[in-house]
């Protein structure tokens, strides 16, 4: 970390700033110019809040150097992390230069419909199934989801069909549920519920950590951290679209994240474009630029109930229509 | 909620969403204009999601009439709702042109400071402590707060004093450690952990909740409704800065939230000058502001610990400064 | 246009409104609900200001049906638009499923060097050339480019090679320095430089339009509409990253821009992977994302000045680099 | 500056950057740490673009040390500004303690209008006159502004009141026709039409200059600097509220920066809560926040057209409306 401080700071100003410092544990070097000094701080400076150094009165400013992510540092885990979930056939790897298509309905609603549909996607080359049993609302007099019931027809869908399944958690207290999930999805609104996280640490799932709604890339990776520095190591970042000031789209895909992502660390990442967009028509060509920008997986809305298929339109894809996204991924993986 | 069709709509698509709309249990109105066809919903729309419906190909674009808060909304309880806590001289109301003035440090740290800080602040006219024991932090390795022991000596400073404490809570499991707390905060990463809401819902005790991240006014107010609507009407509201791409202050505090809340809902909002900015000399005028803008009250970081004296420019005001700007609040109030 | 007025509405209050909006020559059709009154607005609405509407005490929310963009609307021409420049060999088709390439330095720097250039990305496989000469600098004191010098060298470098040349105007009084070029670039920070627009529009050259800073795509086309709607509509829209509030890229690419500007206009649009990331090493991989999301073409930062060979890291390729990005690219281009 | 090298830089490599930064002129400083190298840049960093070094492979981040505007610094100029318009009992003083209320139309529409409201705002308290003559709108379609027939219809104002006159500028052209006028104003949306500043700079009229709808503080500064580095110092900045993702309100109003521009700058910075929240009935209350966090003044929309008196709930209040903001703004500007 290193931190300028302002023109005119008195000595025992700085030898105030140096000692407490100091007793913080970290090493100083000064580095005094014609016009301003500059501090560097050495060691271990996860003790000091750069926010707290920041908003001293005789602070210019103040730069980090060192990441505060280690777990999920590239630097130090040069190697891509390969998560994978499933058995035999049905045995899926992401990340690493393997390439996950999870696909399936906004929410579970009955046997016939997510099995359905997990018959559907998986002719056409998705290799994991997603589904809501929990589903996070703005609003309390929405539809919540199913719950314990929709996970466990998320269960019979996996046994009909191989497919290994992906679904969120919106509460600690709902842990053990989750324990024959194959991937525990951590929704945007929860990305720093810490206590979650915490929690999820403990577990040794794979967890899938969705991008907050106006998080950095930082603070995502810092929320991976929580999850990791508490021994789970199984994590599966997805973007989704961060919020902006044009609401013609839902959010703004934000698909640079995948080479930064990348560049920073050794997780996998893949991109949820139904979210991201809110409109299937735009699902096709998102899907195709994540890949293109080396995304390790998708993950697609996709229903087949008859009785909405009204609903054509809106951020959910026909399984036809997720028959011809697959086709123009899988051509565009050929190429990279 | 009306929704605009794309024109060529054909008469089939019409007939289908129309009857779709109908099965959902909403009546509906067409208009059918040269160019457009617009199609009222009228009754219970809360069933039909607005996204949905504008995601589907045919429809131009969807607008929401009625605000989906029932227990929140103005219209609904026109007269300003009034929190209490405390009892006696301590007594404190919270809106209804009411002023509460909270303050305290970031972190419980001890006993000697909490106690200190709780006298100082207090005789400077804060009317409530606050102080956090449990602490969201962007990193794992960073100080999490005292805990459960935190809350202990919120308690021994409130004896001391007799000014009611504000905390916040990070779990629902945590629920229990807040039962002889005064206020439950709920902090901006947890305005959206709809399952704490629930439980919060189910609680009796006031609640502050502060505003997300990037949450807009509205999806605050849902949040309040999910605790409402759960039978706890005890909700204060916090402005507490948005997040905007400039990043001089930590936040940019959104000031017209005050008046448009009022305009839209009964509850009372104070506002937290000290986490919006992030720099203490930012915290007078921005408190002074704040309080000719019409709110409720104010929340402001106060420390006195003196090996902590180097951090005057921090976000935490020192007793003495915090004395100069409650005078100043003081001011103002009377002009309004 | 559709109002919705806020319920307790007095007739009179209506009765004014209606007839104010008639004297306005808007046709008025009342749809009177349960608990609100909708009035549509029909006929010529563009004399209706919805901003103001909007903020009418009676009002409770105002949705434009119809968009204000007339000459950029795919509704009012189906067809896509295809741009021509050039000539014979070196004749280059922008839009219509033709994909143009426009490579070369951020500033014009000398004959030598934008010469040199000119020749590396034209064996690469660009079909254009850009590069600036008057650039638009944060600070007065950064350099501001040789101008029409550097206008002059531009042409050397076509002479040279062939390829036609794309560079930016700042200012109306420059317009006849312009004569010559290919097409004029507007820059994102002019983007809403009206009295340059309607300049702009009483050309008959291509105008290469960016996206501003954070405009939203609907004001984009706007923008395009004021140079149309003065009789020039040989207009590129080019997406070139908008600002959010993660720094570690230089702005957010939206490439969902892509989709939508081709679903709401027939205009073609093009992207900028170097000024939106700012970062050289993530060109790459969001130029082929770009292609993959269906853009028209691409304009990118090549140098190959060896005194700047240091900088390679910067938002500019290097030669070598812009080779394989551009070979890439062509092998997105056979799948669609 | 100062530049962060990453971690594994070859010495070939330091010392090809340490080569290439002396021979732009500046000097260098290295201070070699166990993980990384620092270097800092001493003496005119101005030459040396912080985006193209952090741009660089080999550099973790860059931090300006320095602010790169001087002539707007307040390190450089401790005295606050202070502007003076108008001559004899309607001389106005902006800045340095003095406090203008600049009020009037949207846009000048005749004579009457004018003079009428001109009458009456300054009867409130007002002490100069706004009005649109030249009009920056979104489309092309809507009304452009009475253009050179309303500055003529200002002064007319002017000559009957006394009151000095403020009016927007939108082209270096047009230049010749503000000689006249008081105070000339730059629209957010050209803040960066660098052409317009230098062309400004090289008058002596003050220049009112609102912040661009996502500038940063730091960025309105380096506007300010241009006009200031071509010799006109006479500048007023203008807070009119930034782009966010909340639709609510138009734009949010950042009072914030009040504070902090008079900490960077001796500017006089005055607040227009009338375009930064688009509705009237909040004007009042952001006008006494504007004036209680330190304001040098406001500019508030006003009308008195009786044929739009159906409009009293847009961004425009009526004369007695002001009145009564006007005076809420005295008694809050007696307590500072």
């Amino acid at each position: 970390m290193i931190a300028v401080l302002k023109a005119g700071v008195s000595e025992t100003q700085k030898n105030n700033l140096v000692n407490w410092l100091k007793s913080q544990g970290v090493g100083v070097h000064m580095s005094e110019g014609e016009f301003q000094t500059v501090i560097g701080l050495i060691g271990d400076t996860s003790r000091i809040d750069p926010d707290l150094l920041n908003g001293l009165d005789i602070i210019e400013n103040v730069t980090r150097i060192s990441e505060p992510f280690k777990c999920a540092n590239r630097r130090f885990h040069p190697q891509d992390t390969v998560i994978e979930v499933g058995q035999g056939e049905n045995k899926v790897l992401i990340g690493g230069g393997n390439f996950a298509v999870m696909a399936g309905p906004c929410s579970v609603e009955s046997e016939e419909q997510i099995v359905g549909i997990a018959k559907a996607v998986k002719a056409s080359g998705a290799n994991m199934l997603r589904g809501g049993a929990f589903k996070p609302r703005t609003s309390p007099y929405d539809f919540q989801g199913l719950g314990a019931d929709g996970l466990e027809l998320l269960k019979v869908a996996r046994k009909e069909t191989g497919l290994p399944i992906v679904t969120e958690i919106m509460s600690e207290r709902h842990l053990d549920l989750f324990e024959d999930v194959d991937i525990i999805q951590v929704g945007a609104r929860n990305m720093q519920n810490f206590e979650l996280l915490k929690t999820l640490g403990r577990s040794r799932k794979p967890i899938l950590l969705k991008r907050g709604l106006s998080s950095t890339i930082k603070e995502w990776l810092m929320s991976a951290e929580y999850i990791m520095s508490g021994g789970n190591e199984n994590i599966i970042l997805c973007e989704r679209g961060i919020r902006s000031y044009d609401t013609y789209t839902r959010n703004v895909l934000d698909l640079s994240a995948i080479p930064v992502v990348k560049e920073l660390s050794h997780l996998p990442i893949i991109v949820d474009p139904s979210h991201a967009t809110g409109k299937s028509r735009l699902v096709k060509s998102m899907s195709m630029a994540a890949t293109a920008a080396g995304a390790d997986g998708l993950i697609i809305e996709v229903h087949n109930d008859p009785a909405h298929a009204l609903c054509d339109g809106a951020q959910s894809l026909t399984p036809a229509q997720f028959d011809e996204v697959a086709a123009k991924v899988r051509a565009i993986r050929e190429i990279l």
